[in-house]
């Protein structure tokens, strides 16, 4: 593991993260994802620690890679199934928390639908004085850190796999694409990548992308550009960013039709012709495959890295597990 | 751990645990109490061996604390989802529990809201003479040994941290205040508090608290008293243990309204000054704040101990898994 | 363990099994039983390996036991709730697959509702060129070649406990009873038991055992019986596997009655008169007492199999774990 002077207790967003802090979190996953290649996977970094993922809002995917990585780091990992707890009881979600602060828990990996769950429950444990860490697994449309953290690992591990670091994306182009207004994802993608020296260009129907979004970059001039339509976002792009479109959004009468979405924004081979030559595409997960990427290019390992996507995320998520659980050994 | 001759094989209820089995929980919670302070909270004791939570009633909590303990001691655990299980298959209930046997369990933890369950299985495993333990999570409006065992560890260690033990609660006046006739918390708690030479008051409305409660001291005279009103039960009282009032009581018209209940039995800050000055209250969790117990007072640790029991919750789980799963090593 | 040159990859059916493949998986299972019988279960072998149980169909007994099994050799387990999973979120089942193959699963043992899941996606595994390895827990009314395997186990080390190989079933006469039409165990059991030189005689009503069962033994001459009653089946057989029978097929009209299903074709002391004397039962479970076996007869520990089936069933995972898990040590 690097050196590191990590102070971060809470991973909750983005919005603050310093360059530093960007690197560190790069460099040690980086290290991680050296473990992860040899046949024993484990080290034995949290032995003994508890890490309990307490996901109120279901996710397989997102709990199965922070319990792999728990696991990983030699936790042991604890499961909270939202429709047969306590808060079906009345209880609330503060009381639910430190219940499980009360058992021991070391690190509290926190997926909630409503955004400011996990601010909260940390905002609590720093009341209480007590030493126990918050990870944002995602709050309702307001951040997803740890996600954008590993979009942020994998493109830069693209550019130099042992050192990836902020500074690779110098002059970088990278488009988001889809429904932005209520990614959790996009906003914490928003935060990483208007913090290094690309462009960020963010690609939608009006619907799914205010106006407001423009002021996100205020404070960051000349990285940050809205589009209601797709070239101008791809074109001369080093990678693509695309955003699952939740079919609810239809039924919200924000969407004409999937057909017309992907005929207007959907990421094909051809229309990645307007892009860099070596252009990459990105997807969060899971996929609709034929409405916001077409079949095809999903499985092309030319241009896809949403399997890189998945695999990072253990290696990140390791980081992020080490950081804050062994700011805590003083 | 305490040198011990403990000869329980089951925990199922605790109507005739004796002095010295109590005594010897309490010991041997406070040894692995130690253990959970430090840093790695692991010890070896049970590595190897199976420990299978079959909760056919779901709690979140109780399985969690039972989980933590039982990987804090290095064992195996297995949790069983009552929803996805074989019972709705039409199996019997001794069926699934022999079909865990069969596959290597050496302690089941067993939840199920009919009450004797946990009794029914023990009898089958010692009728097929198999070395199993069954440990009764909770059955029914029956018993919950555990929740008995860890609130009389909460007490016993406020009083002597090192040494908890039945006789410090000598001359004590604890209140148990609410939803008695449908709480398995409050029978453990009659049994182990009545065990002690502690006088026991409980307090309820009469339609929440049945003439037929008096009698369970009988063999025990001058230790238990019923109150269909509060304050005689909390005048000088030295603990005060609320239950939590399950919503659906009101819908059965057992009460008036959630308000009168608070009114006439919630337990507030001004309540308590009809006891010692030195009061500590009790709950068992999840807590309906401000119905049971006013959310202020829940939260002010000069009096609230109800953090202290979750923590207790697994010292004396891992006691109880220590005790019945070591008797099996001869 | 035997010393082995096992090559099979991935366990989808038995269709293909060879004799020596067999027996191997019944030696390494007899070795495993061993390591079952001492105090500490666990031995190091798939140590930082990840054994991700991908159940899109339910079923607590058997995860249990590939959780078990798995634990047992040290590895990590993940387990996936269909109910909660990306899929209702329109993802493909081979996407999940891939998913959990970023994120480094080593071994996935699949169950799914239709046929030929496991095989697709172990299909797409070997296309990608990845190591992780497939075993097929059940797919529809298919294959379910680990039961088919734990009950030759089961059998086998009732005649020879310390080297079970098919070489011990030449001569004998063994009876599958029940919904055949619509079971992947008999359908196991039908490949594995018609590769020995035993008999086996399918017996059932002809809506749950149509006429074309009888090709499946048309390879294997003088091997394979079908009846439509259920004396030819019994009569001087050694071994009596009786099937769960799933009400459904009640609604479904391919049955008069339980009562008359029962009368028919459940397996009861009384039938077994016409077998040999030494006759044993065996059934997959969960059982429906009283409808395809008696109830008495079911805990008859001179008749019943039924125990040894599922304490087998640990030690054939473990086997097949073992031998697919190791097979990439290269």
């Amino acid at each position: 593991m690097p050196a590191t002077t990590w102070s971060r207790h809470h991973i909750l967003s983005l919005a603050d993260f310093t360059t530093t802090e960007y690197d560190t979190v790069l460099q040690t996953a980086a290290s991680f994802r050296e473990v992860l290649s040899r046949r024993t996977k484990k080290v034995p970094t949290l032995q003994g620690q508890v890490v309990a993922n307490l996901f109120f809002e279901p996710s397989t995917r997102t709990r199965s890679s922070f319990e792999i990585a728990a696991k990983r780091l030699s936790a042991d990992t604890l499961n909270f199934a939202s429709a047969t707890s306590s808060i079906t009881k009345g209880e609330t979600i503060l009381d639910t928390a430190k219940t499980y602060l009360a058992m021991g828990t070391d690190i509290m990996v926190i997926r909630h639908q409503q955004a400011g769950v996990p601010h909260a429950i940390a905002q609590e444990m720093d009341r209480l004085g007590v030493k126990v860490s918050v990870l944002n697994a995602g709050d309702g449309q307001h951040e997803h850190p740890s996600q954008g953290l590993l979009d942020l690992f994998t493109i830069c591990t693209l550019l130099e796999p042992n050192a990836p670091r902020l500074e690779l994306l110098k002059g970088k182009k990278i488009a988001i694409v889809g429904d932005i207004l209520h990614s959790r994802v996009a906003r914490s993608n928003i935060w990483s990548l208007t913090a290094t020296d690309a462009e960020l260009h963010l690609a939608a129907p009006p619907t799914l992308l205010p106006k407001l979004f423009a002021g996100c970059g205020q404070d960051r001039p000349g990285k940050l550009f809205i589009h209601w339509n797709l070239e101008p976002a791809l074109e001369d792009a080093d990678f693509v960013m695309t955003l699952r479109l939740q079919k609810e959004r239809m039924t919200a009468h924000l969407l004409p039709s999937l057909r017309e979405y992907h005929h207007l924004f959907g990421i094909t081979r051809s229309k990645l012709q307007l892009c860099k030559s070596h252009v990459k595409v990105l997807h969060p997960g899971p996929v609709n495959r034929g409405v916001e990427i077409s079949s095809d290019l999903m499985d092309d390992p030319e241009f896809s890295l949403i399997q890189n996507q998945v695999t990072s995320g253990v290696a990140v998520r390791m980081a992020l597990l080490y950081l804050i659980g062994s700011g805590k050994i003083t």
